[in-house]
């Protein structure tokens, strides 16, 4: 699964989990650690796994971007650095498979970010979620990208501006996770989500994914001309057939696509 | 009310009621079933009532699509039922009249999709609502349109890749219904709700709705520019008149309009 | 401050309190008083304060538009009313400083308008918030801009198209205000939280709250396409310079700008 200084991966069956291993450094995101993580997601997008869990080593999940190697850049390395970082989140949403966050610790500015851009995320009780920019230094702009698609306008606002946590219960009563779960269970109940999302023809399924986040955020006539096209052609996939096949003889459907 | 042999049309007083009546195929959304409910909403729309109510008949609300219907159907064919239904999902938007869903039973796929579409839904406690393409054959793509508008990313996002039903309670705490009642208040609570939503000019209220519609997903200062301009030639509307001199003057309002 | 007629304007510390002080006209708002209103926004971000509290002396906090004023009109003085009050409520979200609502009583119409459109909003028990145009005379188009943009869908359509009041802790639960608060603790809890969000380096927050705006309801790669430049200019401030020096340094932060 290609060689990696910052982070772990590991194919089990048909999940691969990418482990953020800097625990050190409480896994910043540094230049490195972004390409890594970048490099991995898109391997892994090209193989036939069918979900990718994004987690943490050590205390934290992610404590964001890696101030030892922001404070030296000037503009344009900076600039540099935000650009890889959301092509790293973008990718997340652009990839077939379902990508799951596996949440402990604490999740803060673009760690925060991460959470927000995986599909599912699962949260353990004693998490936290943060966007400390807000505390006065350097305001977290780009993780409110996400953040600001997830949790309503004001709830944003108090994330973005006073910079405190928040604990996993109200993440998950704002939408910021799907669920959150004993500390001890973190990782039987990501693998049962990620199963039941992960479910049936592989094709469809991506082809889905993926047409989720193309529709969102436009206005509601745009999303429906959108889907009304994939849907059909949609359709016409082996996936679409056998799940409407076996429906109508009453059998369990066998995905082969 | 027209000649309908796949729903039942009843105006009582100001309201209309469109049932679903294809109780045997679980009011499923066949081409003939949905040129019935497009003709029946048109029509209503055409008529001075004020509330239209969305119910079906049978066990369940409704499954959605009809596979039997589908399944024997090319690209071009599909494509045509989807154009046809995403017609029906925003005429329903389009209508003078406030609509309501009565849910019970089952809103599935395009039966969730119904209830998303619709101004308001009450539930009955027992019912359910799933994007069941996320199962793994035929992507909800199209029924994830108006539900992705009306909850939260995350729970969109776990409704249509898991494919797994959620409850009332559950509907009603991300948003995509308005009250969970008991069963057997479900026709009074509808009807205490549409009335007071309907209550007042009819004039003032159509051109309110259908402006809701047109300002949503855009952003701010675009929605103010739509906003402004219909509430200001609002204001010359007999109803704006008639509301404002009532207050004015303590009295009640008589809607002439 | 400024010799106004209807508002107060007050300056402690770093805060700045507008209050509208029209009580026997339960803080409706004529032209005048938008203008007023509008001055004192404006000039409150042209000083060095951070934060700005709104509030409203009497029993409510803003009973909306003033219909004395309004009803007298025509098409086109509705429509430079309506001009004034939206550049109104888009200026709080352009200032610098961060903009808290202090709710007591009732928010109604453009009243509730106010609150939507603050960054933040803390409300007593006893409020209560209401679009009250849907109960069927002059129908409140422009206060359902900002409200829709802070509650799901089918909330807002039962706020718009109902005219019912909800109470405090509905407001909290939907997301439109941050906190609910005992009556006797209102002021000690908007200022705690203004505290909170106002701490720091004041350029990076106010590039901060304003960013927030301009990217929200747009697609996410056009927000993202704004926030990474944003992002990389701010973190050659002295704020974000400072905030990253500082925690490299474990010590705390000093601000300067």
């Amino acid at each position: 699964m290609g060689e990696y200084e910052h982070i772990l991966v590991k194919r089990d069956g048909d999940t691969i989990t990418v482990t953020m291993n800097r625990a050190a450094r409480r896994n910043s995101l540094s230049a490195d650690h972004l390409r890594e993580l970048l490099d991995a997601f898109r391997s892994a997008g090209e193989t036939d796994a069918t979900g990718i869990v994004l987690a943490g080593a050590g205390p934290v999940f992610s404590a964001g971007h890696d101030f030892g190697d922001v404070a030296s850049r000037d503009l344009m390395g900076v600039r540099s650095l935000l650009t890889l970082c959301t092509e790293l989140m973008r990718t997340m949403q652009s990839l077939p498979q379902v990508v799951i966050a596996r949440v402990h610790g604490l999740a803060t500015a673009a760690g925060c970010q991460l959470v927000a851009s995986c599909d599912l995320a699962v949260a353990a009780e004693s998490a936290g979620f943060a966007l400390p920019g807000g505390k006065g230094g350097w305001f977290c702009h780009t993780p409110a990208v996400p953040v600001a698609r997830s949790i309503g306008r004001k709830r944003l606002m108090e994330l973005a501006l006073t910079g405190d946590a928040i604990d996993a219960p109200t993440a998950l009563d704002w939408g910021l996770v799907n669920r959150v779960v004993p500390d001890a269970s973190l990782d039987d109940e990501v693998a049962a989500l990620l199963a039941r999302a992960t479910r049936g023809s592989r094709a469809s399924k991506a082809m889905g994914k993926q047409t989720l986040y193309a529709q969102l955020d436009r206005p509601e006539a745009d999303a429906y001309a959108l889907a009304v096209e994939v849907m059909a052609s949609a359709s016409q996939l082996p996936g679409a057939r056998e799940g409407m096949a076996a429906f109508l003889e009453k059998r369990h459907p066998e995905w082969r696509d």
